[in-house]
C-alpha cells in the first residue's frame, strides 16, 4: 500500500526518476531529489528557515538530496542543506540549514544536527546524537548514541566555535565533546567521556574528564586475538574497501581520494 | 473531535473491536490491533522494514499490538514486532522490527528501541531511552531518562552482543551500559553510571566507571524511615500486587508465573 | 506554498488574527492561539490528556499559546498548559499537561517537558532536554543539550520532588540533576555533571558527582580578557537589556519586575 500519491510537493521541486514519496510527506519549494530516492511517510523536506515566518518575500534556498537516498518516516530536513548520494536517515531526524553531508552518510533516529555543520563521506551517526553548529567532520567517522558536540565554552556567549574530527575516528556512546577541540585520525573516545582537550591521531581517551589512556592499537580484541584498531582492517560493512581489503583500497583510485 | 475517520488503514490489517485511530495515522499491511486499543494522531504502525525499499515482492511481516493498548501521537512501530496487551507509549517513540514486549509495558517519549530486543512484562522505559539490538530484559524492569544500552564493545565491529537485565532491576537516569554484561535481579544502577562489569542480584552500582557501592537494602529512605529496596514492598502503582501486597502476590497464581 | 488550508481545527478553538497553520497540523478542542503566531506542519496543539482515552464525557482543558509564538513542525503540546507570548519551539518537541511557560521562552528540538513544570520568562532549553514533573525554573535560565532534571531519588517511589532553579543560572550539556535540590541564581553547572547537592548563588559546580569548583566570576574568558560571568554583562542576544545594558535595564520598569 506504500507510496501512493497522498503527499504534497511544491511545483518548484525537482523530483528525479523512480523517486517514491510516502503518505503525508511535504516537499517544499526548491528541493531537488535525486533518482531512486525514497522519502517516507510524514517527512518534511526543505523545511523553510526562520526568515520564512517573518518575510513576505522569502525564497526558500535550494535543498539537494542525492540519488539512492532513503529518508525514513517523520524526518525533517531544512532547506539550504546538501545531502550526498546514498544518504540514509533513521526515523524522525532533524537536520538544520546550511549543513553538508558527503556521500553514503547515515544519521540515526532522533538525531539533531544544527546548521552549518560539515560531514565528509561515509560518516555514521547513531540515535539521539546532537551536533552543534560549526563542527566539522571528515570521512569514515562513526558517532554512537547520545553523543553531544558543543560549541560554546562559557555559555551563553557569542564565541561559538566548533570541534573538528578527522578521518576514521570513533566517538562512543554518551560522550560530550567541549568546543574548539581537534580530534585526530583513527581516535577512539570512550563511552561517557567528557572530552576537554585535543586528541592526537591514533589515541584512545576516556573518562570524565577524559584522559589519554594510550594508543588505540593497544586495545585487544578477544575475538580477533589481536588488536581491533585501526578498525578498517577489521570492519568493512557498507564500506568501499569491502571487496579488496583496506590496504589495497587505499592505493586504489577511490582510496587515494581520501589519502592525498 | 478526536477519532474520526481521517486515517489510512491497509486492507490487510485486522482491527479489533472498539479500536480508535487518530487523524493522519497510517496502519500498514498485516498489522493486527487488539480490542479497545487506541492509535493516536500521526502514528505509523507496521512501518515496513528496509527490504521494502528495494524489493518488489516485499511482504510486510505481521505486527501484533495487544488489546487495551495506547500508542500516543507520532509514534512509529515497525513491522515484525509484537506488543503485549496494555502496551503504552509516550509521544514519538520509535521501535524497530523483531522486538517483543510482554504485557503492560510502557515506552516513554522519544525512546528508540532497536530491533531484536526482548522485554518481559511490566517493564517501564522513561523518555529518551536508547536500547541496542540483542539486549534482553525480564520483568518489572524500570529504565529512566537518557539511559543507553550498547552492544558493541570495540566499535565498529561485527561482534554485537547485548546485555541482559533480570527482574525488578532499576536503571537510573543517564546511565550507559556496556555490551555483553549481566545485571541481576533487584539491582539499582545509579544516575549517570557507566556500567562496565556484571552486577550481582540486589547490588547497587554507581559512578563512572560504576563500582559496587553495596547492597540495595542499605539505601535508606527518609520517608519510609527504613530501607526502600527491594522496592516492590514500597511501590505498587499499576502493578499486579497492588491489591494484596507483594508477598501475597508472589504466592498467587499470577505471582508464581514470575517466580518459578 | 506554506500555510494553505490543509489542517484540522476544532470548532471550539479560538484562533487569533494573522495566525498561520501548516499542513497536517491538528488543533484540538479549547485551544486559544494568540495573534501573529505560527503553527507549523504536523504539529498537534492541545493534545488531550490520558482521561480522554477512557471517558466519554472528557472535556479538553484550555490550552493557551501567546501571541507571536512559533511552534515548529512536528511538535506536540498537550492541553491544559499555558505558553506565554513569543514562545518558540524547535522541531518535534513534546510538552505535557499543566505546564506553564512565561514569555519569550524557547524549547529545543526533541526536548520533553513532563507535566506540572513551571518556567518564568526568557528561559531557553536546547535540544534533547528532559524535565521531570514538579521542577520549577525562574527567569533567564538556559539549559543545554541532553540535560536531565529528575524527580525520584529512590526509584520507583511515590515521593516525587522537583528541583528548583533560580534566575540566570546555566546548566551545561549532559548534566543530570538529582531531585529535590535548590540551584541558586547565576550558577553554572558544568558539562556532564551529576548534581547531588544544593548549589549556592554564583557558584560553579562540576564533575560526577559534582563538587563546588568556585565562584562563577573566577571563570576567565580569553576573548573578554576578563571574567565571563555574571553572563548578562557579556551576552544580550534576544534579551531585554540589549539596548540599554544590564545595569540600566535592572533599574528600568521592566527590570525591576525581576529584581523585586
Amino acid at each position: 500500500m506504500r507510496f501512493k500519491n497522498n503527499f504534497i510537493v511544491s511545483s518548484s521541486a525537482i523530483i528525479g526518476n523512480n523517486v517514491r514519496i510516502g503518505d503525508h510527506a511535504i516537499i517544499h519549494d526548491n528541493v531537488v531529489i535525486g533518482d531512486n530516492s525514497t522519502i517516507c511517510e510524514n517527512c518534511i523536506i526543505g523545511e523553510p528557515g526562520v526568515d520564512s515566518y517573518y518575510s513576505e518575500n522569502y525564497v526558500n534556498p535550494k535543498t539537494i538530496i542525492g540519488s539512492n537516498s532513503l529518508i525514513r518516516s517523520g524526518s525533517i530536513l531544512y532547506s539550504g542543506s546538501i545531502f550526498g548520494d546514498s544518504f540514509t536517515t533513521g526515523n524522525t531526524v532533524s537536520i538544520r540549514e546550511n549543513t553538508v553531508f558527503g556521500k553514503n552518510c547515515i544519521v540515526g533516529t532522533f538525531s539533531d544536527i544544527q546548521g552549518n555543520v560539515t560531514f565528509g563521506d561515509y560518516c555514521r551517526l547513531n540515535s539521539h546524537v546532537q551536533i552543534a553548529s560549526k563542527c566539522t567532520f571528515k570521512n569514515f567517522i562513526f558517532i554512537y548514541p547520545m553523543v553531544v558536540f558543543t560549541n560554546d565554552l562559557l555559555p551563553p556567549s557569542n564565541h561559538l566555535i566548533g570541534t573538528s574530527v578527522d578521518d576514521f575516528s570513533q566517538i562512543a556512546a554518551g560522550a560530550v565533546i567541549l568546543p574548539g577541540l581537534s580530534i585526530g585520525k583513527h581516535c577512539l573516545i570512550g563511552a561517557k567521556s567528557l572530552v576537554t582537550k585535543n586528541v592526537e591521531d591514533y589515541e584512545f581517551h576516556a573518562g570524565n574528564p577524559a584522559v589519554r589512556i594510550g594508543k588505540v592499537n593497544h586495545l585487544w580484541s578477544k575475538d580477533n586475538k589481536g588488536p581491533h584498531y585501526p578498525w578498517p582492517y577489521k570492519f568493512d560493512r557498507g564500506l568501499p574497501w569491502k571487496e579488496k581489503g583496506f590496504d589495497q583500497w587505499k592505493i586504489s583510485d577511490e582510496g587515494k581520494l581520501y589519502f592525498s
